[in-house]
């Protein structure tokens, strides 16, 4: 290999880092410093990217998750050891739900690598390969910078392969490769990273001209939107077919929020076995169902008793095409799609959908405690066009199945990893990502307008996971309404096992306190909102305490620690049967 | 192989895991429940273990590390994924500084496994074994119990392996093996796992001799006790040793605390290039260096500037014993050092040691700042004898090195791993560990008398990392001390580098609302104890508020953001000279 010259234009390498994440479309960057990665962060925010400081590390991942959610990708700086390794459940997560992340690991000089220094931050083994080993299982790419000439074409690979795959993908930066200069020859070829161009295989054709002869001839079909199409980026192909075809469009729980949930033709979450009579009926005898980002988890599907049969489904992901069972691959999901679209013939409007199933109007005690079963529909008036809103694994997430989300919303829930703790620090990080898109027209993905708001639901078990990350909230001026859902515990392990044992409590916490403490300036203890019956609830609302504009806010729920609905209720009553 | 018969007196996996971990001298067991882990935790208290549910599982398996670093060995029970890998880092920290945890992770039903079945928790992958790949790098051992025939050598393995490598190691528990039964033959034969018998190598007594000869020809002999002799069990030896030779005794930083302070021979840590020149001039001329349990990383050997001279040293490790540089193996070093000292001379009481140098008694005004410089000193006279003290990573660990520490009191600090974030729930565990070893004599091990007392030095950053377990603490109604040191943010960062940048700045916070938010029932934040003078110390220690049987008490003192000593002002200087 010959020797690269350095031109006169050549940029240090934590530069052309950065500009590259800049040219991704981040513009916040998370993260914890340490002794590795600080002259790593000198050069963040020269590059006109904001360092978001995090409390700690694995909150850090979860709001780079957060953000990525909205934005499409996003990046985490930690320091080697000590830092990536309280990242790793955090990545892990983003791996499991698609969230490309960009981690950045600031890492022991070359010359102490190559001599196996027993430095800090290391397992004192002499072995530095240790923690790219645990990040190996975690995500979809991994490079070590360590030789100037390499570093750019290993930097854009790996950000390829964060955008392709839609996970995170690991690099490391030893201390002395910060100010290497490296070459600027590939930021002049290819300004912006991108999916690279395919040519169109030989097969194509004949799949689209097959998929199209499904379609014209389904006489009663139906859509159903997974979350794995949001990186695919055919989110406004999908919406625009189900708009053309009027066909009855259902989404996954991991799908919610990615169609506009006011067309009349757009159902909710087809929840399987929990769903209506008439929805599951006509699930089981439509002749096609066309699937897009299939995600087929246990708790993304009902137990599995939400996935179409295979036999009438067309099932469009990232990597492959199924057709009635039959997969096949290298089919560009976006060109796919364009040309089915193009060529679709005008349909007869014939797909005589189920009927709706609107929640019933129920007329609510005020003096009567708040129950799950009514608390989601209720709660539902305070949303906002272009909400985004979080439903924390627990009771939470399984109540928000039922919201009907406003145009331009967005709504993030527990689909497979169900961390909990993580919806806390994601909401902050959506938070972030909603203000830089409102802000900056020129960085605007999904054109989502409105003021910037986010409504976070957290149970009070799931808040001490990470409650500390509210003071970043604060520190950000970010407008975030959390409402946290208090039933004296963790109830969704009481409804699996354990209903009355002592392990699914959890420490008495006065909530009141948070905000003084995290850094509000003017507390007062006594107004802290709480409500215990439907009467209080109606007043808060009404005292505009949840609209927006108004920074970080927070507002208690209590809840009966065993209320809870559906699947849970199932399990909790067979729990009670067995006598436990 | 024949099948095994299940005798009568077969027990169930999950309760011949827990009997052996009460006969190890496990009392209390850390961790967060989860799905995959209910049905485990169900068979905890039955056995006789206190369940110590955490906030989240890092800080369960830094509360594991502080419970093993006093008790011996710890455990912490996990879900798959989502909580095995949120207590990465810590169970990375206990490998890295030789504190034995079990780490018992609660998987999915192997029919779920074998079927590969996409089920939450997972990457969605169908690949069950990646999580036990990322422990593989961070334990010294992993056991999967998929069989009630190997199960129980696999977990008598697995817990032999923890004791002798003094490391975590990792179990994996499949749902429907928690009530496998299993065989208690082992239980029989071997009631409490202990380390194993080594028969006497053929080298060993000439080893001995060896090192018995130079002992007794030694002039200018010194002892140096590093913090890996406390998985050595020998610690009572070398004590013996140092008494009866009076030869001039140091530690390192994670020796510091292992050894009786109030020993005459005993100096403190020895510096390296920051001793006085009267230590190094001995040390750079001693003839002999008794170095037990070396840990020779950068931060526990000040950039390796304490590491003796190799052709002087007697080293004795766990697997080692090294005589001026050539190594010998399978000496087990409780045997090496009982001959030796058995078989060693009445030695002539002639080595005569450097100077103490005790440090300079300073009249501190008490209308002047709070200094870095003279604040340990100060602070030294609340502790009591058994008393146990924390001094997190920060200005924190580095004064800390100057504590005289009274009798049968213990120093936990940083020493390779670094953490931050770590002291506040290993001080939660430490605690439980005295407690239990105060109350319960035939568990006692290294009988530490006295009332239980734990005392923790935390920076402000560090807190705010895992302030929540604190909560926890007061759960458990410990009597621990904590002294927050504000700073201002990340000043060890300042001094390394970005002395003035934004990114080691942090969320401010009202630390007055700590103690009402987590749980104190009746809370007066004006009577919160803040310090930033001399004389406000003074009056906070005579009012009594640092004296034991009082619950969790929190003081904050206040330091300037740029007060440092000792290395840490020497790259400060540094910066400031450079006019960053």
């Amino acid at each position: 290999m010959s020797l690269t010259l350095i031109s006169p234009d050549a940029v240090k390498c934590a530069e052309y880092i950065f500009s590259r994440l800049y040219s991704l479309g981040i513009r916040s960057v998370f993260g914890v410093p340490g002794d590795y990665n600080l002259r790593l962060l000198d050069f963040v925010e020269p590059a006109g990217l904001h360092w978001v400081g995090n409390c700690n590390e694995l909150n850090a991942a979860y709001a780079a998750d957060g953000y990525s959610r909205i934005n499409g990708i996003s990046a985490l700086i930690t320091t080697f050891g000590v830092g990536e390794l309280s990242a790793v459940n955090g990545i892990a997560g983003a791996y499991a739900e698609e969230a490309p992340i960009v981690h950045i690991v600031g890492t022991p000089a070359r010359s102490l690598q190559d001599r196996r220094v027993f430095m800090h931050h290391t397992l004192a083994t002499g072995d530095y390969r240790q923690f790219a080993a645990v990040h190996q299982q975690i995500t979809a790419a991994q490079v070590n910078l360590v030789d100037p000439q390499t570093a750019p074409d290993q930097i854009d690979w790996v950000l390829q392969e964060a955008l392709f795959h839609q996970r995170p993908v690991y690099i490391e930066v030893p201390d002395d490769m910060v100010d290497a200069l490296v070459s600027t020859d590939n930021m002049k070829k290819k300004p912006v990273l991108s999916v690279p161009h395919v040519p169109e295989a030989q097969h194509e054709a004949a799949i689209v001209e097959r998929v199209l002869g499904r379609l014209n001839a389904a006489k009663r079909p139906a859509i159903l939107l997974d979350g794995e199409t949001r990186g695919m980026r055919i989110l406004d192909l999908v919406e625009e077919l189900s708009k053309r075809t009027m066909w009855p469009t259902w989404t996954t729980i991991f799908g919610k929020g990615l169609i506009d949930e006011s067309m009349y033709n757009v159902y909710g979450i087809f929840q399987g076995k929990y769903a209506p009579e008439s929805w599951n009926e006509y699930f089981q005898t439509a002749d096609l169902i066309l699937h897009f980002g299939p995600h087929l988890s246990d708790t993304n599907s009902f137990g599995f008793s939400a996935v179409p049969r295979e036999n009438v489904t067309i099932a469009i992901s990232q990597h492959t095409v199924s057709v009635d069972g039959v997969l096949f691959r290298d089919l560009p999901p976006r060109r796919v799609m364009s040309k089915i679209l193009s060529s679709l013939q005008p349909l007869k409007l014939g797909a005589q959908g189920p009927s709706h199933h609107p929640p019933p109007t129920v007329d609510l005690d005020k003096s009567l405690p708040l129950t799950q079963k009514h608390f989601y529909h209720y709660i539902n008036s305070i949303f906002n066009q272009g909400d985004i809103i979080l439903a924390e694994t627990g009771t939470a997430a399984h109540g928000s199945r039922q919201f009907k989300l406003p145009p331009k919303s967005r709504l993030l829930t527990a689909v497979t990893w169900l961390s909990i703790g993580y919806m806390v620090p994601a909401a902050l990080g959506a938070a972030l990502a909603q203000r830089e898109i409102l802000g900056c027209s020129d960085n605007r993905k999904d054109g989502a307008p409105g003021k910037e708001r986010v409504v976070l639901f957290v149970g009070d078990g799931s808040l001490q996971m990470t409650v500390q990350e509210i003071s970043t909230m604060m520190k950000e001026g970010l407008n975030i309404t959390i409402i946290i859902l208090n039933n004296n515990g963790y109830t969704i392990e009481r409804a699996i096992h354990g209903r009355k044992q002592r392990y699914n409590d959890i420490a008495s916490w006065n909530n009141a306190h948070i905000l003084p403490m995290l850094g509000q300036q003017s507390s007062n203890l006594e107004s802290f909102p709480q409500a215990r019956t439907w009467g209080e609830l109606e007043a808060i609302i009404q005292s505009g305490k949840l609209t927006l504009g108004t920074g970080v806010g927070i507002i208690e729920v209590f809840f009966d620690q065993e209320d809870c609905e559906g699947s849970l209720r199932e399990m909790l009553n067979e729990q009670i049967r067995k006598g436990n």
